[in-house]
């Protein structure tokens, strides 16, 4: 992968981006958390969001780890998950008042991948060139 | 592994402690970011270390997975590794001035993890017995 022509067309492009699959802000998000938490999060800070709508607005995160991440973050008390009786089910998720208390921390890990993602893809370019 | 008794104690005993391997906020770590990552760099802040006092410093982890972080952390450009020609070799990690913009981010990270834990396997109890 040539990481540094994405982030050149990122940066003409656009801000880096964790929402979009194709820039590297994610290898560092990676690193520094688990990158789907911190997607889904923030996407639900400010409104309930459905499942086939968190899955449009994360590019790239498969129906399998959605659901796998959606679970673990219910299981922890971040995420309430309500199911209404229609045809078909309609399923809302949102924050809980814990879930809430995250907000600011998940936005400073995003912000932080954001603005440092060229210094650690230019460190990781150096690292592999003196292995090599 | 029974939590409740492993949390009850740990707050019996001292506050809340990621360094500790039977303290349950590596749980709450694992979810939210890479717990390796956040006790290693941590460790780093004041003081350059070596290899053996990181492994020391952190219960739990083996030999591979602190080379592996430790290589990630290099290549990411957020940690040096300084070898000195002595026998045997002495090495000593360090933060960079990258890393060093990490510090209250995974302070942050390591806090919240520490305050929340009690909610969280409260949270996860209560999911485990609906589902069973």
């Amino acid at each position: 992968m040539d990481t540094d022509n994405i982030i050149t067309k990122t940066s003409q492009k656009k801000e880096a981006c964790a929402y979009n699959a194709h820039c590297p802000t994610r290898l560092v998000l990676n690193r520094i958390a688990d990158k789907w938490t911190v997607l889904v999060m923030i996407l639900l800070e400010n409104e309930v969001k459905r499942f086939s709508q968190l899955r449009r607005e994360i590019e790239g995160i498969s129906q399998k780890m959605l659901t796998q991440t959606l679970r673990s973050l219910e299981r922890d008390g971040l995420v309430t998950r309500k199911v209404y009786a229609t045809v078909p089910p309609h399923v809302e998720y949102a924050l809980t008042p814990l879930g809430h208390t995250l907000k600011d921390l998940l936005y400073a890990i995003k912000t932080w991948s954001e603005t440092n993602i060229e210094a650690v893809l230019k460190a990781q370019k150096q690292y592999d060139e003196l292995q090599g």
